[in-house]
């Protein structure tokens, strides 16, 4: 497999964990710097037209895009251990949890938008920081309501590690970027400390990734 | 089953489209009126803490939320017709393009983010127009490219409709509101047509919603 990443990415956090977790180690990891536009050179975009990573290429591909479906693809390819419970009501709520996540929150903060409002609409930096916490506080106040289902368990959803807790994972570490004051989601908080201290998360997050600044 | 629904939601628009195509009539649908703000208030906060619809209860479950993890709910309890391939790349290949739509773009031109834009930012309607425009046009141009790939058929993956099919319709909704030339996107008006000729994609549509206006 080829992963296309890189160590801000939120999205691609997400595959990482879920290569980790399931023991995949892929033969390449090739680095698209968000901060430097190479996602919207013509050699990614050849690979991803939505200009966006993590992608990710297995055997002769063609390559497979969006952190969830990615996952999924993961999951359904090699099963152990699983990320999505077996009821279709519990794998209803860990997709439910983990779109909140990806899809009703990340998209609004990612480079593309940033950018977008700042040479668009002139926006300073202190609105684009206003800009991200606001949509990143609201998932986060959403998803501790949700958390407080009796559906929650050691983790988001029972007691075995989901799709669901491998985006509260890349919510947190965007929470740590704009600066969130995380005291009033401490459910939130005590299932992300929880999977903090397991090695698949550990060893994926942002910060140890190459290219990380050393005061992430 | 209960559906918490609105004519202009273009999330609600596609479970109302995977009801339809799996031969299920809810048993209520509830008006959850966004232009008044009714997503906001008490009653519904209750149903989901994240403040959007679609919504869906099934028997006494808790209500499931997100429109693609209630999609993909409808489609492992109600398995015919099939709203994804079986193999494993197809999957990844139908949900990436169901995400490009419901997490790339959507979300960025949701009522609650066009409200923040007008409120907080001051922009006014031509902004928040060209704003819309801007991101549902960007996943519009990497929909044709990737629906350019051999795997496309009569629909966009194969010749059986997809879940990927039922988020075209809803961008193609989407498009309509924004009033944006089509003309660069053959690919995926051509399929667009294909499934408006679908009487489940057709009685779903916003413009055959109670209180949606005549002109529509």
């Amino acid at each position: 497999m080829k992963l296309f990443s890189f160590w801000r990415s939120l999205a691609t956090y997400r595959v990482r964990i879920a290569l980790n977790l399931k023991g995949i180690v892929p033969e390449e990891v090739i680095q698209v710097n968000l901060m430097k536009g190479e996602q919207r050179e013509a050699a990614f975009r050849a690979v991803n037209p939505m200009m966006a990573i993590p992608a990710l290429i297995d055997g002769d591909g063609p390559a497979l895009f969006e952190s969830l479906a990615i996952v999924e693809y993961l999951d359904e390819t090699h099963p152990n251990p699983p990320l999505l419970p077996r009821d279709p009501r519990g794998r209803a709520r860990v997709r439910g949890l983990a779109q909140l996540v990806a899809a009703d929150s990340h998209p609004l903060i990612v480079p593309r938008v940033r950018e977008y409002l700042e040479h668009e609409f002139k926006f300073d930096e202190a609105s684009v920081m206003k800009w991200c916490r606001h949509w990143h506080t609201a998932a986060l106040t959403a998803l501790e309501a949700n958390l407080k289902d009796k559906a929650t368990g050691r983790y988001a959803h029972g007691d075995a590690v989901t799709l669901a807790d491998i985006c509260l994972a890349s919510q947190a570490a965007g929470a740590k970027y704009f600066n969130i004051d995380m005291a009033p989601f401490p459910t939130f908080m005590r299932i992300v400390n929880e999977l903090s201290a397991i090695d698949a998360f550990a060893r994926a997050h942002p910060a140890k990734q190459p290219g990380a600044p050393a005061n992430l």
